[in-house]
């Protein structure tokens, strides 16, 4: 579909306009911000604005004709066959607090196809990223998922999941809650972080619900091309009509023993 | 009781302690390590001894008279006024699987009343630290916790909890289950990371039950001298004979909040 050469540029540009991004996120860490609450009850930032336009700015300069969708501006180009989606500060909670577990996502689609995909984790120094048949890294660290042996037991895998609140919203509260009854070590590990977790295999998997289009803007990607499973296993309507999605990812054959607490 | 002189020589002498050790925990992270199962079920690797063994070096040298407790080696000076307790990798799970939210603790006590305390993450390239009366740090920038202002909720702020497992140990699984339905934001932060989150004002409190003392070794001194309040609501022997501590810790009221529930 896409030349080798192409995407090669394409993960390249992508990780250059998540550095500049990168630094507008630390210099809003560093001298302060403002939060307020939008109207879905969700906490907005002006560090969430101005990483959504540095990261706009930086594509229109390199692809002026490719279409644009993030969480704080209107869709560029919505019919365009090249769509970035980003999440500029996934995890503003984590980042308005102080915990340095939140991510900034950038994922680019070819007519629905995903070619790149980047989450950077500014604090934490590090950014993972992958493209389509080129494999996915944790900075130049090639990334290659280990799936369980035959004698490897589930039990011995962390499991992480999104915030119970995440579940509430699409009604899988109760599995949530049952989940640790079923597995010794489950732990939350809200928002992108538990995505790159999985990535590594320091998680047996991550499940995560109630995510919108940019959350998962490059997990899919990251997670297959680091050798690891994904799997969408809900997407509903919520109240006021956009999507959530529910999805599980990492080693194969955790994501499968995970699948029948949430299919 | 002692100089601050002293204290000030004893803080930078431990945070020299700890940064050698950092450089042989990142070592093991960097080169591999082997893992076992200890007699209690406790994961342990070479990293732990080594890790140890450094510290043990580094005290030693520097304090041949003092005391050292750790976790993986007999006791020494068991009679000294000046006892040094480490945890040398808290969070080996975390370690293990390359998760970079373990850390390295090391307190001092004179008489048993705490006089230097930190933790350090060397994945997370933060040392927090606290000696008595001279306030606590995370790196060079001086923690200051700002309690709840009459116009703030508890609900706003995140709790964190160590992982269920720990609260199985010492009977307190019920309560960790109820906490979610009575608070809307619980995530389990495992080992000493959710301590220094809470320190940081990062959480507004962390709670951590089934702990043994060389897990407790640092908390109560950095979270008092951050400006916070520290609760010890639980002291049980293990069927081994040691004791597990359950405790809170983070903005005294939100602490306050937490204590009917798990006092």
């Amino acid at each position: 579909l896409i030349a080798q050469a192409d995407r090669t540029t394409l993960l390249v540009a992508a990780r250059a306009v998540i550095a500049t991004a990168r630094q507008v996120t630390l210099a809003h860490q560093a001298n302060g911000f403002k939060a307020w609450t939008k109207a879905d009850a969700s906490v907005v930032t002006d560090a969430d604005l101005a990483v959504e336009s540095s990261i706009r700015d930086s594509l229109a300069e390199r692809f002026p004709d490719h279409g644009v969708q993030g969480e704080e501006f209107p869709a560029v180009n919505p019919e365009a066959d090249f769509q970035w989606i980003t999440d500029p500060i996934d995890g503003t909670i984590s980042f308005s607090r102080g915990i340095p577990l939140y991510g900034t996502i950038l994922g680019l689609y070819y007519r629905g196809e995903p070619v790149v995909g980047v989450i950077d984790h500014p604090g934490l120094d590090r950014c993972y990223s992958a493209a389509a048949g080129l494999g996915a890294f944790c900075d130049e660290r090639r990334l290659a998922l280990r799936d369980l042996g035959p004698d490897d037991a589930v039990e011995g895998e962390v499991i992480g999941t999104g915030d119970r609140s995440q579940f509430l919203k699409v009604e899988r509260g109760d599995a949530f809650d049952a989940l640790p009854h079923h597995h010794p070590r489950v732990r939350t590990y809200a928002d992108c972080f538990g995505h790159t977790l999985a990535c590594e295999g320091a998680l047996g998997a991550m499940v995560d619900f109630g995510l919108r289009t940019w959350d998962l803007a490059a997990s899919r990607l990251l997670i297959e091309e680091a050798g690891g499973k994904y799997a969408l296993v809900q997407q509903v309507a919520a109240p006021d009509g956009t999507m959530l999605f529910g999805v599980i990812l990492g080693r194969p054959k955790v994501v499968d023993w995970l699948l029948p607490y949430f299919a």
